[in-house]
C-alpha cells in the first residue's frame, strides 16, 4: 500500500507520499514515489504513484525516456501546452503499461494496477492536481474538492476534511498532512516514513522546496505526540453523553 | 456496509452500532442491528451484526427460534455455560446460513459473507467481547486489543486507539464511539444514523442500558460541532513545520 495526497490552496500546491513499498509484511523497503521535472518559466510537473511498484517505475522510465529525447520520441510530457495534455499522456502511458502486464489485457481488478496523481503548472495555465486511475481516464481537483488521495486514504480522511482551509499557509498545510500521515502509519503497516513533501507556489515553476521528513524528525515527532494529547484534551472538553 | 463497535472497559462493556443497510446508494434503509437477551443473574447476551442482511437476518432468527423451544431444539445460545460456548454455536449457525446462501458452499469473497460481534456475560464469568467471522471461527477481546469493530473500521479507528483507557467512565467511552461513528458517516454514505448503544455493568445481567441516538439528538450535535472545532484548535496549538 501506500498514501500520497495532492491538496490545492490558494497560494500553491502541497504534496506529500510515504516511501514505503511492501510486497507482503515480510518484505518491505524504502521507495520513492514523488518524480518531479521543471523549467524555469515554462512548468513544474510533479507525478506520484500508487500500486503495482512495477507498473509505476515502468511509467515513470517510460515519461523520462521520452522527455529526454523529446526530439525524436514526441510525445513527452514536457512538451505539453496544458496540464490536461499531460494528464491524459500520463493517463496513456499508465494503460500502457498496465495492459502490457497482463495476459488477458487490462481488467478492473488487476494485480499491475496503479494510480496516480499528477500536479503541477504550464506556463499560461493555473497549478492543478489531476487524479489519474489505471484506466488512463482521470479527474481533475476543484473548489469542493480540494485534495487528492491515493493507497490508504481512509484513515487520514476525517482530520483532512475537517481542518482543511483553501487560506491557510504552507506550513500548516504541511503540518496537517503531517497529522492526516501519521494518523495512517499508525493504523496501516504498509504505509511507512520517510514522507517526501513538496510545496509549490503559484507562478513559481520550480520543485526545488522539498523535503524528506525522517522518522527521527524532532519536529514531525512533537507533532506527533502533541496530536495525541491534543485529541485527548479536546475530548475532554466535550459534554458528556449519559444513557 | 455498516459500522459496529464492542469495547470492553474495566467497568463494563460499552457497544454501538448504525442501522444504515443498503443494497446500492439508491436502495437504503434503517434497520436494527444490535440483538440482546438477557435474563437476571443468569446471562446478558448482545449480537451485533455486519454483512449481508438477509444472512443476519437469518442468523438472528435461527438463534431465536432454537432459543425460544430451547426444550426440544437445542443448542440454545441462552444454555451454554460460558460465553467461549456461546460464541462456538454462533459462529456454527453464522457459517450455516452462509454455507446455505451459497451455490458452491462457502468461499471466503462470498457475497453472504457476515461477521458478528459478540458481547456479555454468563454467571460464573467475566464479561467478554468475541469478533466472529464468517467462517465460524472467532477471537476474544484482550487487554492489549481492548476493542473491535466491524464493518467499515477505518475512519473511526484513529480516534479509539489515541483516546481509549481502560479506567474510562461509561459516559466518556459513549461520548468516544459517538465522535468515531460521526467521523465514519462523515466519510461513508453506507454508515447511517440512527446509532444504537448499550451499556453494560460488570456482574448486572441486565441490558436495559440502551439508547437509540437519533440525528436529531442534542447532545450529539454538540459533540460533532464541537468535536470539529476542537479539532482545529487543538491542531492550531501544534509546533509548526517549515519547508
Amino acid at each position: 500500500m501506500t498514501y500520497c495526497v495532492g491538496m490545492r490552496l490558494n497560494r500553491g500546491l502541497v504534496l506529500m507520499s510515504d516511501t514505503r513499498t511492501s510486497a507482503g509484511v515480510d518484505n518491505f523497503s524504502v521507495s520513492k514515489k514523488m518524480f518531479t521535472w521543471a523549467s524555469p518559466d515554462e512548468y513544474a510537473i510533479t507525478i506520484m504513484t500508487a500500486g503495482n511498484l512495477a507498473t509505476t517505475q515502468a511509467m515513470i522510465s517510460l515519461l523520462e525516456e521520452r522527455s529526454k529525447t523529446a526530439e525524436k520520441r514526441d510525445p513527452s510530457i514536457l512538451r505539453q501546452p496544458t496540464m490536461f495534455q499531460v494528464a491524459r499522456l500520463v493517463g496513456e502511458t499508465l494503460k500502457e503499461v498496465i495492459a502490457g502486464s497482463s495476459p488477458n489485457g487490462q481488467t478492473s481488478d488487476d494485480q499491475f494496477r496503479a494510480s496516480v496523481i499528477l500536479a503541477g503548472q504550464i506556463a499560461g495555465g493555473q497549478p492543478t492536481v489531476f487524479l489519474i486511475y489505471p484506466e488512463g481516464n482521470f479527474i481533475e481537483i476543484t473548489d469542493d474538492t480540494p485534495f487528492f488521495q491515493i493507497g490508504e486514504t481512509k484513515y487520514g480522511k476525517p482530520i483532512l476534511v475537517r481542518a482543511y482551509d483553501a487560506d491557510m499557509t504552507f506550513d500548516d498545510a504541511v503540518k496537517l498532512l503531517l497529522v492526516s500521515f501519521d494518523s495512517t502509519i499508525k493504523s496501516n503497516l504498509s504505509v511507512g516514513m520517510p514522507f517526501d513533501v513538496l510545496v509549490y507556489e503559484n507562478d513559481a515553476f520550480d520543485v526545488g522546496r522539498q523535503k524528506r521528513v525522517e522518522a527521527t524528525d524532532e519536529v514531525f515527532q512533537k507533532i506527533s505526540t502533541g496530536w495525541s494529547k491534543a485529541l485527548k484534551d479536546a475530548f475532554q472538553e466535550l459534554p458528556r453523553y449519559s444513557v
